[in-house]
């Protein structure tokens, strides 16, 4: 137990978010895309706040924005993204943001900073318009100049055109000191139903999955749908479904608790009702925070896949398209995080990260833990995201009070 | 037994193959577009061969091409269509109009016309470039202005325009006098493997199949596939693999020995790797010569996606987009051709069209039939489409044969 206690300032914390959703605002959500300009603006403004806030602040040469409390290490850093997908949440990554701001600011006020040092940080381009958690990782070295000469969006544009172009090309670049940092904490939204189904506020994350993405390419042989028999053709969409069929019978009878698998896109081409499939590509994606079941359902995929050709003489070909491993986080600060939600009378459970964060890239460098608040419908990366106020504000209450324990407890 | 022979020039056939598929060549196919400048021009080299071959011959008023023989009927029509599909192949329609003009030909040159008549004829747009079978449709009075007020090129250009430009627009309309001829013949490449898989070199066609074609929608609800529980989701594309399945495992079970059918397309939306789909929509055809067969295959496709839709608690519509009757061939004129094939010694076999003629629309207004000819590995509606020069020949001699015996026999 801390001997100290670190107080947040509920309104200043809503008005902060309400202000920052304004970078990009959306309807009731925000675009605010990575180096567009109201994700630089937005930028600019979380310096000027963590500044206020006390904290020695400023944007790198990628646009992360980071405020270091003023006192050595051992430090805690919380923070998360500050960047959106099109037509987002005005949540999402902007309130692990935020959280990190108003906690660092109530140390810094109530003169606790020498003994619990919070950095605040804001990540660049999580979502990937150019480069998947592109801030976090260049913090640790992790991006090479060729990953970066080839990053270019959906649309074309190149990263490093757009690097130039933010004004953040010439600030100076900054890496992360692990020696600094006895944690790194991150808040969410859930992004999913899961919190709220089971009435919970607060999500304790033992895991961010890891993802396996596959695509599947059937080849078949086109034909008139009229003019050949059934027996005489190569029909690559039967097969598609037939596989298709075969792998969701198959995944539930090796899944655990907390695997999940998607068939997001089946297209058969060339796709018109009278010409027989001549091929057919199938998107399958696997996630789960245990290797053992991704292995086990991939090993199925493949059999499956290779039996049905065998039956078919058709080809039909694997090809492994994504692979990120699970990232563990660190049971020790997962305790604290408990602790501090019981303390305050806040219902809490353990549960998985099912889509990727920051914290993934963290925690390969210092101990990490993220908690996750409840996400109304379960909607995410849409403008009707939404989180109850009072859930925003126990989030943080729960959070600032892990830290408490983490530095003094 | 007729008491006559017509007897068709082979080279002079094969010379104006030839020559026509140089309107429009591409490569070792014909990209003939009705309306198209080939097509135009294609016709007005058919007006020509007829009249050179004895025909009164003229051009309508949407691009027919009649000749009419020098006699009084009964006569006998035979003739395809001229225009093709993009990248199609050199025979398609064009053999069964050259045919016409080469049997005509002969007859008229045995001094047989007065005995036995006969008409050529190359329809207009039977490929649906703006309207499928305008051109035979409108020799019988069955487009209606509405109807072709709409048409549109699947590139937005209206039918209206494309025959103001065409020249044809101001040429005398034209109506077949269904008093005039005793028969219809229409002979074709078969655009399937079955006369080679069968080493057989005629096809003698039972009837044209009717088609009958759904769009079935699968309605689910988008979510993030790593962060929503199995248990939690409405999967479009998971319950339209599961349809699809279904329907492909039901369909044998009820299906003659001709039916045919084919999921064509199936597209899940939004169709990302990580998302949850949304929706799907698939595309079933159906087609039989039976139309009971039809029902029955129909009535177990909305069976099976009520069932679908009841178990999941999805909503899943089906829509008829598109019904065509089938068309039944005349069996006097078929077992015709059946003993011109015996007499020249060719094999031959009954067989249903499981693509769509002109000779769907004839038969409704006079007895009609079709004979096919190998089509070499099956293709059709490719530039690699082809038969062999032989098989072209001995198809255009038993035809003529056939004449004989409907005319004298």
């Amino acid at each position: 137990m801390p001997d100290f206690a670190i107080e947040i300032d509920p309104a200043r914390l809503m008005a902060d978010l309400r202000e920052l959703a304004r970078f990009g605002k959306q309807g009731t959500g925000v675009t605010r895309l990575a180096f567009s300009k109201p994700d630089i603006e937005a930028r600019h403004w979380l310096r000027r706040r963590m500044a206020e806030a006390g904290l020695a602040a400023a944007i790198d040469d990628v646009g992360n924005v980071i405020g270091k409390a003023p006192a050595d290490g051992p430090a805690i850093l919380i923070g998360s993204h500050s960047d959106s997908v099109p037509g987002g949440g005005w949540l999402d990554g902007a309130m692990g943001v935020v959280y990190g701001i108003e906690i660092a600011r109530a140390v810094v006020e109530s003169g606790l900073v020498q003994r619990c040092p919070v950095d605040a940080v804001a990540f660049q381009d999580e979502e990937s318009t150019y480069l998947p958690t592109l801030g976090s990782r260049t913090l640790f070295g992790a991006v090479s100049e060729d990953e970066m000469e080839v990053a270019r969006s959906i649309d074309g544009h190149r990263l490093t055109d757009a690097i130039a172009a933010s004004g953040f090309a010439n600030n100076p670049p900054r890496r992360l000191d692990g020696g600094r940092y006895r944690a790194f904490l991150e808040a969410h939204i859930e992004q999913g139903p899961r919190l709220e189904a089971m009435q919970t506020r607060i999500g304790i994350v033992t895991a961010i999955v890891g993802i396996r993405r596959f695509r599947l390419h059937v080849q078949g042989q086109a034909g008139h749908a009229g003019t050949v028999p059934m027996a005489m053709r190569k029909d690559a969409g039967a097969l598609a479904i037939a596989l298709s069929h075969a792998l969701l019978e198959a995944f539930p009878t090796l899944a655990g608790a907390d695997t999940v698998w998607n068939i997001g896109s089946l297209a058969l081409s060339p796709g018109a009702a009278n010409v027989i499939p001549a091929g057919a590509e199938i998107t399958v994606e696997i996630r789960d925070t245990d290797l053992a079941k991704i292995d086990a359902l991939e090993e199925r995929l493949r059999d499956l896949a290779a039996a049905h050709a065998e039956t078919s003489g058709q080809d039909i070909v694997a090809i492994r398209t994504l692979d990120i491993p699970p990232a563990a986080m660190d049971p020790a600060l997962g305790e604290r995080i408990e602790a501090a939600a019981a303390a305050l009378g806040a219902s809490w459970m353990r549960m998985p990260s099912g889509a990727g964060h920051d914290a993934m890239v963290l925690c390969r460098h210092m101990p990490a833990a993220m908690l996750f608040v409840p996400s109304i419908g379960g909607h995410s990366h849409t403008v009707i995201e939404d989180t109850a106020e009072d859930d925003i504000v126990l989030g943080c209450r729960v959070l600032a009070n892990a830290v408490a324990r983490i530095a003094g407890g």
